[in-house]
């Protein structure tokens, strides 16, 4: 891990290739940086380097790195590929402790020789390298922000959108071989109001890799789980020693496309990826405890749910919903997906009886699993039926499977709170609860949003709901076949 | 389908039950039909039917419809389930049409004798019945709307909340076997803006059941689409007579829950619907043509491509892309879907580095499919490029995967307009194409959103788009099953 700090952490940026042309990813990361620090999230010095200019962005200009009196922790390089030696070679003599390499033009289009000097270079002095070919790192803790691609784009007819946003602060890292799927990824969590640790793209990986930076967010605390987008691993075994030692302190996720013959020709042509089969990949990653999503939307419910909640102990869901329908189709996902939707027995069938006598619940409210309470739902008795599932020993996980269309569910605000509360109050084993409400309406984006405020995540549909619960059972299974689940839960904390 | 027709197109209404009382169905009930009236979507006279009220909502109130002197082609009956039998009298007496039974309590909660009394004295007369237990019909053309679930919902802290939004007039029409799931599937459809024709949610089905609602709607110009969502159906043979004369005609989608074991265990206390073993719903459905969807989204995603693109002939797909790592994921699922990401070859192959050497492709650009135009791609190498494809008798349908980020994207609106012109003007064959964006920024919504108007439908994962080719798929291979597939194809309308 020699010097991946200092990516992370810099206390000083040189920007290679600094441009005064705004739409030069030279202007753009510089700009990044300086906006950053200007409101105080970057607190190092930045430096510019471009010897045609005195002062961009307010900032004085140097010719060369060799100019610049004080350390540079960190250089960002976007100039021409074939520049790149000679400038690695001023990195090495000014003793930069780490670079990202922006510039294209390396082995992705042949220029296999000329990367292989960069990395030669780099090695003599001791430099490390993100990159080349990649869009660098993201972090909204500390203002590093090396994403060009344009912000806001415009319309011909005028105006203009927002196009490129960067997602809040969060407890989520993000490793992408791919920067255009990165782009997108961190376009889609802005939506998703997925919050972010570290983003890194780091494209080529002449030397920095995948098993690099994740045994680096493997220490890092605020990493609460690992996303890592790949075509091809190159290195499996370091890979999969580092993920063994990472995956029983917080769950990894891989997208590994290429999966069939077909997308791993298109990932040859793509990232030089040498996929091989796909069976060793997904052997490997059941070993090392890397949890496989197979979707991109897989990708991200599987994210929310595990950075938001902690692992399930087993198998066995409670579902409690207002919609019979969505009943079924969740039991059905449960079913296909390995999770087993028990029949509710022993002392809460009782305890449900009793609201039934109470008339606290209908009398014609289902107490199978789902446990349905139909379109006479309202928001005591979701409390009263969450409290009995929170506290039955046969249950693992809880679907609260709540359409906010029914009239007893009064208020939008209190529903939530009143089990978000249930939730702290009684959930002493530290079961996996998700909600999953149905519809584009405000309502339903309201009650979604405000679950996932309190981090209770949240689902627009039964599967996808079921697809969070699965994560949270596949890591549940992973450490306890490492025998650490026990210890895990017990140090696990609630976000909030 | 003896008196289908008053259910949609009724020249006067009675609402059995209204009230005065804000909250209660009998008032919103009557209020969406009296609004509807006056903003003369709804065109028919409106009768409110209670014995203790003088007017309603400005409207003569009736103590029974015998005291109505006009004809009475519908009457929606929404009183204690108990009264429903003299009602349904007196319904007969006047000669009334058809009736929707909103009222609940009927076999659902075991009074089965009750409810075959209701049938007994309807049939006596020759009076039709949707329902009981349902939410009966929306419709943005005719202005019926029973629908009473609340449409705003209230914060405790202050303000209220659209919570059961109505989408606006479309092409798809949708019976559902569930109420909760129906208002859901409403308030998602808003959200997706996903124009509606008919809406019906047909309950305790003692009358008109989903074969009946099946024929009707195969033979309405206006539904483009038909959408199922049903748990069990009754009598089988009679649904897949009349689904494999309308499947020729338009598609036919199902969601068919209760799958598994504990999902038809679920059904049954949910609908007692006898799901039967799934394998026979599987083949049935195969047998007449109903395209099954295996997931709430999957349903959507088949329904929007379905309404709005004409089938696929065949199962080869040709990518269009400037984000390698989203083409490597389209290319999995497409393989995984039965679809074929073919091989440019031939002519096409020719065209394409003919613009590589014109400039008008750049070098680096992947010319295999997918087609990568990379981050340098522009509006114009989409275009261009779509064009081949279009003209290519080796590509069945056709992928715009345009990541909306990259900088030669330069005007939203202009990309998305060049697409939809080069496919009116090129698509001779009438080759079924998609779109896909990645990312919830205010771009990418606005990318989406304009496609969706265009009538090329879009989607935000690669995942759903391949899902939307599929459904293409299999609809094309279906007709050519048929041998219908060209006569469908000549004789199909782009909508505009």
């Amino acid at each position: 891990m020699k010097n991946i700090e200092y990516f992370f952490n810099p206390r000083s940026i040189a920007v290679i290739g600094a441009s005064r042309e705004e739409t030069k990813p030279g202007y753009i990361i510089l700009k990044n940086i300086v906006e950053n620090k200007r409101r105080e999230i970057f607190k190092g010095e930045i430096y510019p380097i471009n010897p045609y200019a005195k002062k961009i962005l307010g900032l004085h200009s140097y010719p060369s790195i060799l100019n610049v009196s004080g350390d540079i922790d960190l250089a960002i390089i976007v100039i021409p590929a074939k520049t790149v030696p000679k400038i690695m070679e001023e990195c090495g003599k000014k003793d930069v402790k780490a670079t990202i390499i922006i510039s294209a033009g390396f082995s992705e289009i042949g220029n296999v020789e000329l990367e292989d000097r960069v990395l030669k270079i780099a090695k003599k002095y001791g430099v490390r390298i993100i990159g080349p070919n990649c869009l660098g790192i993201f972090s909204p803790y500390n203002g590093i922000d090396t994403f060009f691609l344009p912000i806001f784009k415009d319309l011909k007819s005028g105006g203009s959108r927002l196009a490129a946003p960067r997602p809040d602060k969060g407890f989520v890292s993000f490793i992408s071989q791919s920067g255009a799927f990165g782009t997108a990824a961190l376009d889609y969590m802005w939506g998703e109001k997925i919050g972010i640790r570290y983003f890194i793209s780091y494209g080529n990986r002449i030397d920095v890799d995948e098993a690099d930076l994740l045994e680096y967010l493997g220490e890092d605390e605020y990493t609460r789980t690992i996303m890592i987008y790949v075509e091809g691993i190159e290195s499996g075994r370091k890979f999969m020693r580092i993920a063994r030692r990472v995956s029983i302190k917080k769950p990894i996720i891989a997208l590994k496309s290429g999966r069939t013959r077909a997308g791993a020709r298109a990932a040859v042509s793509h990232t030089a990826a040498m996929a091989g089969k796909d069976e060793i990949y997904e052997a490997a990653f059941k070993q090392c405890g890397v949890i496989r999503a197979y979707s991109m939307r897989d990708f991200f419910i599987y994210a929310k749910a595990l950075v938001y909640q902690p692992p399930a102990k087993g198998n066995r869901v409670a579902i409690i919903t207002d919609g019979g329908g969505a009943g079924v189709m969740t039991t059905d996902a449960c079913e296909i997906n390995g999770l087993n939707v028990v029949k509710i027995g022993g002392e809460s069938r009782k305890k449900l009886k009793d609201l039934m006598d109470k008339k606290i619940l209908p009398e014609f409210a289902v107490i199978d699993n789902p446990i349905d309470l139909t379109g006479s739902a309202s928001t005591e008795m979701y409390v009263e039926t969450f409290k009995i599932m929170l506290g039955d020993r046969n249950i693992d996980s809880i679907i609260i499977l709540a359409l906010h269309h029914v009239p007893g569910i009064k208020y939008l605000d209190e529903f939530v709170k009143s089990i978000v509360e249930a939730n702290e109050k009684y959930n002493v084993d530290r079961k996996p609860v998700i909600s999953v409400d149905i519809g584009g309406s405000p309502a339903a984006n309201y009650v979604r949003e405000e679950f996932d405020k309190h981090f209770i995540p949240s689902y627009s549909s039964p599967e996808d709901g079921v697809m969070a619960i699965k994560a949270l059972y596949l890591f549940g299974k992973y450490l306890r076949k490492r025998r650490v689940y026990g210890k895990y839960v017990r140090r696990w904390k609630p976000l909030v």
